[in-house]
């Protein structure tokens, strides 16, 4: 992570329970509290390589697995990192996907020992291609 | 509300009226002056108990008041509440529900009293469960 | 503009390649570095008049440019305009319509020398009025 900013999962168990439960790698919510800093809004970032062509066609654990390098490396270019993120938006084609995602995504956060989790949504949608899987969005806070 | 941050309805009444017009509670954007403030970034919120189970399968009325209660328990659990909100994203499996979400809605923030309403979409979206009806994420700003 | 805040384009060439290579008006990400600054976040706006109906039905390009009008507006109401808008969410009823849409964005942004361009997401989405087809919510940081 760039520099350490307040990040606490928000929890009411008295109502619903902590997604870990259900082995989702999200937090109920995020409180943040960033002094001086700055915030990146990444774009919907899917499975495209560097001539913005598709990458790995059919093929779901693959599209997400390369959707989320393709987020390490525009973190990275802004010395920024998954420990930063305190949002993420996830669209996938259909929601027969969702066991898949939660897989990968669960692997991806437990290698990088994020903790917490950022907050997160997670809905099908159409895609502006055809052939892309999945498709995310985030939002980081850094400081300067 | 946790503390007063200044929140601004925003309105341009010569291109497009405002959405209480048509009992909608909703404003169409919210200009944010915050000084030295937390930010909450919730994750997308259903109506689950807190064995993480779904309440009122089939019943949108009782899965939407749920959902706003979660979210209410969620902000409470940080001392804050619905004053402090500044922008739901809302999720309706069917858009035949539209109607009942914003009588649920409608009446929610009546009890409340908010004022201005925070900024909102409202979509249709295949959620990650197949029984769920709706889904709500927000953001809110409150002081330290 | 308002006034000057830092806005930067995010890029990783090595993964992803810039969406300007394909005629899409958005940036990777953005990166913005907010001093003293208020937010605005805009509700999902779409091709309504000041009476709340809906204006162009069954045509895209016409709805499409009068939702960037309306949004234009309520920023202006603000005394705010694109330049200070650093994330929009697009949603197209049918995405057999993005490339009408990137046609409308791209002469938009082009007309008003945006640079860079804002952080953007796209997906298709059923909308709340049934003839609505092009909805759009943004988020600006603007100086006090």
């Amino acid at each position: 992570m760039s520099k350490a900013i307040s990040k606490k999962a928000i929890q009411a168990p008295t109502h619903l329970n902590d997604p870990v439960d259900y082995k989702k790698a999200f937090s109920r919510g995020l409180r943040v509290s960033p002094g001086n800093r700055d915030f990146i809004f990444m774009s919907g970032t899917a499975s495209l390589n560097n001539k913005g062509e598709t990458c790995h066609k059919g093929n779901f654990t693959a599209q997400a697995k390369r959707t989320f390098e393709n987020l390490t490396a525009l973190l990275k270019s802004e010395k920024a990192d998954w420990h930063d993120v305190i949002h993420t938006r996830c669209y996938l084609k259909s929601m027969k996907y969702y066991k898949q995602f939660n897989d990968v995504r669960n692997q991806f956060y437990q290698d990088q020992a994020l903790d917490p989790f950022p907050a997160s949504v997670c809905v099908q949608a159409v895609l502006c291609r055809p052939e892309l899987l999945v498709e995310i969005e985030l939002i980081a806070i850094l400081k300067k």
